[in-house]
């Protein structure tokens, strides 16, 4: 294969005409520090876990409050995963415990209901970077990397020394199993004991971490999150036990399981080049006709054929023999190819009625509306976006310029405002990702980018440049994907693809719209509302004008002022 | 060890009196879709380079434009630190070529005259994920990861198929090997072969990588970054060579090395417990005394009695057979022990002169100004902060109000103002980590947080609520450690770790207050300047009055009003 797939390359290629670089000036020569042989001898692998201990920020352990939400997080993401595999309500228990003679230090339980887990595979999940069933299929879930609850644990290891400790049991006659589990960093290998133990449960998993940590409510606080889980999981019970004991109970709202989400192969727009070739390497399919039709979604024959002739090869040749220019051309014409979009049975969106109802229970607004866009796909991955949002308080009343500016405002009296944000403030996004709401890093986030992508102003509300609209309103946006793509291994916000922005700028723009609709009229409304209570302060005065002009009794004026309010009562309602 | 470090876990830890969670509602159970059994079936090991295949928008890789920048960026990077550490001055060439018959492929190569990399050494260096020399020593390296230049080629591997190509050389009578190197992604193991070549170069490493990539001039371009490294690295000479064939050649400013950075042991403030513990476990050394003083810096005999001494625990306890709890004694004893700085000596700044030089340079301006900070620490990390800014174009006029509101202003004329804003703009913000210029993601980074978080309007500028500052304004801000905390793996920004925060705010304090006395004096004197020609306006009025008054020639009152404006000219200058 000798430089036969080397590009352009001045010392490689076949281009040798193409000028050589010439070094300008030769540099002077200090005596040299280190040399290529004494530079060798450093050089060694690195282990994951190690990278990750160093860099734990990348995983969401930046700090002590960030560190208690994300690992709580990573194992709700867990237990909610498994219960919907298994088809189980999930019922969760969730508790923050301060530990005893330490400030900073706290234990954090989530324990589920789920199928368990196999006593054999409790150490890799619990103490091994890189390790899990997620991701190597193409199917929504909550964890995806195989990173999340190890990471939790070896940050509770880092901060505090002490073990992770699981219990977990895989059905009524089982015994549970109880681990407690060290992570070995140099190696990214678990160190455990294990024991059985009685467990008065039928099935489920009870993990505890320790860790150093810091708890407080509010903004991007364990409490926060699990209320927004509860409003895009409505099938879901949780009990949350806060470090002084309160507990709360989100109770489930439907006793009906999220669609059940298929596995499926990839589509075939969008594999990049090097992957289709080692698929072409990797597949045991002995042409490339079975090839197409069994490695990919939505490649029929009809396609497959299609396909292989555009490409100019035979439907029988085998995958693992193809030269790297014909793999080329294939992948060239598969990707010129019509080929229907991807099955949706991989996604389940969380849909527009429980997105309203979720709005509806948590914010007492004016206006509300969803919407849902088409599955699409980016990089061969399909996914989908949904929008809803709720707009204006109940009770409240506004002046609002045309510009949509607003002049003034009464709020109604209530106390569950604490999520629809004020008049005069930026609107609050709610961003989930597979169900699982993101409290951090929003301005990396491609949801938030989508929605500044927005022209607010078309929609009566203001927006100052490169900003989020500003006004009372909430806006969830939900994105659903096989696979998505976070802009750090702490899954705390979606990388912008072009793909990904387009469509939720699409279903943003379409809640948008009737927003705006909703507001002109608002709007016609309030312009009306001014004029008439103009026209009615200054009637008595015309009373007594015409009582002046025509010697009318007071009666008879009254009577006058009372038909014209009711002319102008009349007029309004046209 | 059994449960003696379980913390207060509830089915593990002592306090069995803490009550057992209760299960609320028994959720009803559907036919079950998996089990634990089947679930553990599907989990496996995930190989990192499988990983970051699938996440290359966190290595920087999300579109073809960025992915060109981030390839020749983790070239270039490898280049001078090698040089650097060689003791060479570095001379590099970079090049981008189009690739014939792909428009939207490109070649990137990039050629130092560095130490060059033993034969041996550079399969794993360009072809495995997680392997290098830099990782596990604390010294100030642009490198750190043991990711970069094996992601970019892993990147044009899987856009083009094409192999990396690497040409090194590592002295005069040494034969120079041409490598071709594929990544395994399935096992993060390179797949090569190689051959001795003739290359008539002393020593260095040429490397070069196809991609799909997308060139274009401009902010965050490759012009753009190799413009910024030339200035934070007056040291380097670079050629540039473009799509189009212009060759642009960045001269080298100074033939003065770098300080030379030395490798240092951990600062023991801010080692995190399972870290401590770890390196107790790890250590060669026979006695706590011996651990403390040769595994760390800053520790000598004097200091690692009183630890010990504050921990109750013998000088000459074996570290390996401490006690969980006797370990964290130790550890919080170091916590509170006065312990110098750590030194300086693995950390150099760019240097207020050569920042200045830079900034004089490539933008006119009105008014220059550096700060250094001391040295600091962040989680054991050794890291330094340095700012620079330039304000206001020479020769250009303005009106300011008294809240640094920009009323009016003209420009003079000239061309190289690219880099300075316009007045009406928030400033520019030139970021550099490790003397790396930072193109992307500038609303993650610590950098602009902390400039965020100054109050500019105490310096005289206008500065919207949670925005940078307004103005005509570039500000250069360096930090530089032997572990920069990126927020991920592309190294784009850095992570807000609250010591880093903290001294990037000081450090543009610093040179705030002393721009602040001149935006003060610029006001004094534009207010004195609009006085006075109010007044100028007036008189020849005042000439004429005084005419009529006292009946004055017009050679009396021309006279009279030449006197008045020498007396306002005169005043002026008091």
């Amino acid at each position: 294969m000798k430089g036969s797939d080397s590009g352009q390359g001045g010392l490689f290629g076949n281009d040798a005409g193409a000028p050589a670089p010439k070094v300008k000036k030769v540099a002077k020569k200090p005596a040299r520090r280190a040399s290529a042989e004494s530079m060798a001898k450093k050089q060694r692998e690195i282990s994951v876990s190690e990278f990750f201990t160093k860099n734990r920020h990348l995983l969401g352990f930046d700090n002590p409050r960030k560190a208690l939400l994300t690992g709580v997080k990573e194992a709700v993401d867990n237990s909610l995963d498994a219960c919907e595999e298994a088809g189980i309500l999930p019922d969760l228990f969730v508790e923050i415990r301060a530990m005893k003679g330490h400030e900073n230090r706290f234990t954090m339980i989530v324990e589920d209901n789920g199928p368990g887990i196999v006593g054999g595979q409790i150490p890799n999940i619990f103490g091994k970077l890189l390790y899990g069933s997620k991701f190597h299929r193409l199917r929504q879930s909550r964890g995806q990397q195989g990173i999340g609850i190890s990471a939790a644990g070896m940050y509770g290891q880092l901060t505090t020394g002490n073990r992770v400790r699981v219990v977990s049991k895989t059905g009524k006659k089982a015994m549970a199993h109880a681990f407690q589990i060290l992570m070995n960093t140099s190696k990214n290998k678990p160190e455990f004991h294990d024991k059985h133990v009685e467990w008065d449960k039928d099935h489920g998993t009870r993990v505890e971490i320790d860790m150093e940590a810091e708890y407080r409510r509010g903004v991007r606080s364990v409490d926060e999150y699990l209320k927004q889980t509860a409003v895009g999981n409505p099938h879901v019970q949780i009990t949350y036990r806060d470090p002084q004991g309160n507990e709360t109970i989100y109770e489930r709202g439907t006793e009906e399981q999220p669609k059940e989400t298929q596995e499926i192969k990839p589509h075939p727009h969008g594999i990049e080049l090097g992957l289709f070739i080692k698929m072409l390497q990797d597949t045991a399919e002995g042409t490339i006709t079975g090839f197409l039709q069994n490695e990919f979604s939505r490649v029929g024959p009809k396609v497959a054929q299609n396909i292989i002739k555009a490409a100019k090869l035979k439907p029988r040749s085998r995958p693992k023999s193809i030269a790297r220019a014909d793999a080329e051309m294939l992948h060239d014409s598969i990707q010129s190819a019509r080929i229907m979009s991807p099955p949706t049975s991989c996604i389940a969106p969380i849909g527009e009625e429980v997105l309203l109802a979720g709005l509806r229970k948590e914010i007492k607004a004016d206006f509300y509306i969803a919407a849902t866009r088409p599955p699409a796909v980016y990089r061969g991955n399909p996914f989908q976006v949904e929008a809803a949002l709720a707009f204006g308080r109940e009770g409240d009343t506004m002046e609002v310029t045309e510009e949509g500016k607003i002049l003034s405002r009464k709020k109604a009296k209530r106390d569950d405002t604490e999520l629809l944000g004020n008049a005069d403030e930026t609107i609050k996004v709610v961003r989930f990702a597979n169900r699982v709401p993101l409290q951090y890093q929003h301005g990396a986030c491609a949801i938030t980018k989508g929605i500044m992508a927005v022209n607010w102003r078309g929609y009566g509300m203001s927006q100052p440049r490169g900003s989020l609209p500003i006004g009372p309103m909430v806006l969830i946006v939900h994105i659903a994907s096989v696979w998505v793509p976070f802009t750090s291994e702490s899954k705390e916000a979606i990388a912008s693809y072009p793909e990904i922005l387009k469509e939720i700028k699409l279903a943003v723009q379409e809640c948008g719209r009737k927003l705006g609709t909703h507001i002109r009229k608002g709007k016609r409304i309030a312009k009306e509302h001014q004029k008439r209570s103009y026209i009615e302060m200054y009637l008595p005065h015309i009373g007594i004008g015409l009582q002046e002009i025509l010697g009318i009794s007071d009666k008879v004026r009254d009577d006058d002022v009372e038909i014209l309010t009711g002319i102008l009562e009349r007029s309004r309602k046209i």
